[in-house]
């Protein structure tokens, strides 16, 4: 049995940033010599998203505004009085869920043709990171 | 270590329609002969979900009706500008997810009494398909 | 390989109650010897859900009160035909999703600073259970 295990990190421009991840998870994969297995990508901080979906730049934009009506920014979350201002973010991950699981089939991301792999940053501009962990044989 | 991997195909009559795949998972993993595990079930395009909820067709309508006013239907999509028309439907895929884990115990899914895996279809009459992947011992 | 299969019982004594249960994951995995893998914690019930997020009280809060307003309670569901009054707590459980996958690295769970895993209890005031599958090696 195999395993890999690689932490990815990410210090964004703009508080909220949507990053195509799948070349990053593909080559994990590769170099851990895992044929068939399963690989999980999951952020490791409670403000930020992975989720498959397209890279097209609307649909990105879409996915942005929807999040911030759905989960708007505002200062009226109980979260504040701890002094944060990111409840909107911690809104934001569970609504678009904090990982992913990949299919590896063949020693490849068994993803269909339009589906890619997106760190969805919710309150960036410092360090953060998410792991991505591979199993299999 | 035990591998099962198998795509299901649907083309869908309606746009929308919800499908109860929980004897097709079920299945692909006494097929495989594995007794401890996890199976991953796992839409492969970017307007599909897959979910774990009850058969009851009222709750099922109202999971419809859910998601679409959650992420209507309709012409405002960035996305659209490349002369798509499912903007609503990438939503709808993340608002419910794209996949599910089942762990497998004893050689069969290991479900609570009501639980049954529902493929999503938000944008259907044409082909498309699902990946199952079962891996254990 | 090693598995380990667990069942944990909720019995809340509010409808709605979130309640982490971090400790009990991290001591499944600890009592089963893995020290690479994966442990899958799912909701076997269809009225809640899990995740992962953050133990401050007012984020608890935040989250109880929008996914309230996401779907809300109230008489109007199509399920409510069957008898049943609890159609927010499935569509709750969607919205949050039902399950997360927790990496395991070096014995123990492989989460952030802030990372929690919680029950998410949508319709309580009953015995419901959850299932923790740890795999690896």
């Amino acid at each position: 049995m195999k395993f890999a295990t690689e932490y990815l990190w990410f210090d964004t421009d703009r508080p909220r940033e949507y990053i195509n991840i799948t070349d990053d998870v593909a080559r994990v994969v590769r170099q851990s010599g895992i044929l068939e297995g399963m690989v999980l990508v999951s952020a490791m901080h409670i403000t930020a998203g992975v989720y498959v979906n397209d890279a097209e730049p609307g649909i990105i934009r879409d996915i942005d505004e929807w999040a911030d009506s759905i989960a708007p920014q505002g200062p009226d979350y109980h979260h504040h009085r701890t002094g944060e201002t990111n409840g909107d973010a911690h809104l934001k991950s569970l609504l678009v869920h904090h990982q992913v699981v990949v299919p590896i089939t063949k020693g490849d991301l068994d993803l269909g043709p339009w589906q890619q792999v997106y760190y969805a940053e919710f309150d960036g501009q410092r360090r953060k990171r998410l792991v991505v962990k591979a199993m299999g044989e």
